[in-house]
């Protein structure tokens, strides 16, 4: 029942309560550092088993998704730069960079008030309040909702394959997928906030 | 990479300028009747084969799910009666049987114009504009989006053990469960849309 524990924490992980209404973290929301370990006790192991098994295959993992991007004209399309109609590469690279850190972050899930106020950060660089902003290219200006929440299945389907390339016995590599593809899930949750009207999320 | 077909598929599923701006179906996204079919190919027969698992266990199905939410007090409060404090007995029943269709109709994959309408209904019923009207009861005003999202994995995880209950191999256990996700993900995201701001979808 590991996997529903974490659910019960991860509605409390933003509570508007808790929001900051001024300073450097105005408008993020805390964790409740109560509930953040209960997150993770087992799950936190079988992604940081994961991270030995994918350490080596980053780059192969992200062709995959590359290709994916690539291949799917609505998504490229959020790399093209408007004044030549082609995507701009520098931009796909900065971002792929992150990418694959994201990876060896989310299996190390180290939960803390960084961690969450990045997830935070990742939504505004999707949303139009900070895309584009960060690599300071010319893009389009916003990538909707239901793309970004979209992106959870391919990341979870496409993950699999990786995860039982070192020959895990085929539970390990469920139980490595399962908390892969959950803590994909809550993340998209929380880059999902700046979408939402006040009060929503 | 049946997978990651339905995904180019979804994002379309509701694409803005397609919502009719009067009428009975003023605000609702539409679908794109071309890209349906895409969606469904393989996953459909995974979920139609699932049907058949299914169809003689859907009250237990519905009794770990209602064990869980029982087990949850920040979701069971979403059923309690502010006059009593104490859960809603004949809405729990509403909506459980509501449920148990839902499970039917999931695996049913029949992505036409009304079943997309009843996804939208489905948002509308757990957000402040559309919650507790459908059984005229007395109870919180309002799910947060976060919630009804992060239900995605007890939904997913929780129904794999009933998927493997008739022997078949784990290959096609797997598939169905994939699916099963798949098309639950896709759901939770179509139900989000009353959440968001204007353009943000």
């Amino acid at each position: 029942m590991e996997d529903l524990a974490c659910l019960r924490a991860v509605p409390l992980m933003a509570v508007p309560g808790t929001e900051p209404k001024s300073g450097p973290d105005a408008g993020r929301s805390r964790p409740d550092s109560n509930l953040i370990p209960g997150i993770a006790i087992r799950g936190r192991a079988a992604l940081r088993k994961a991270r030995t098994v994918v350490a080596d295959q980053i780059e192969a993992i992200l062709d995959v998704w590359y290709g994916f991007v690539g291949g799917t004209p609505h998504l490229l399309a959020y790399f093209v730069d408007p004044a030549t109609s082609q995507p701009n590469g520098d931009y796909l690279a900065a971002v792929r960079k992150r990418f694959g850190q994201w990876i060896i972050d989310t299996c190390a899930a180290n939960y803390d008030d960084a961690w969450l106020a990045y997830q935070e950060e990742i939504g505004r660089r999707h949303h139009r309040v900070g895309k584009n902003k960060t690599d300071g290219v010319s893009a389009p200006p916003h990538i909707p909702m239901r793309h970004l929440l979209a992106l959870v299945v391919p990341i979870s389907v496409t993950m699999k394959p990786f995860l039982a390339k070192q020959g895990h016995a085929p539970a390990e590599v469920d139980a490595m997928h399962a908390a892969w593809t959950k803590s994909v899930l809550l993340q998209a949750i929380l880059w999902s906030r700046p979408y939402t009207k006040d009060g929503d999320f």
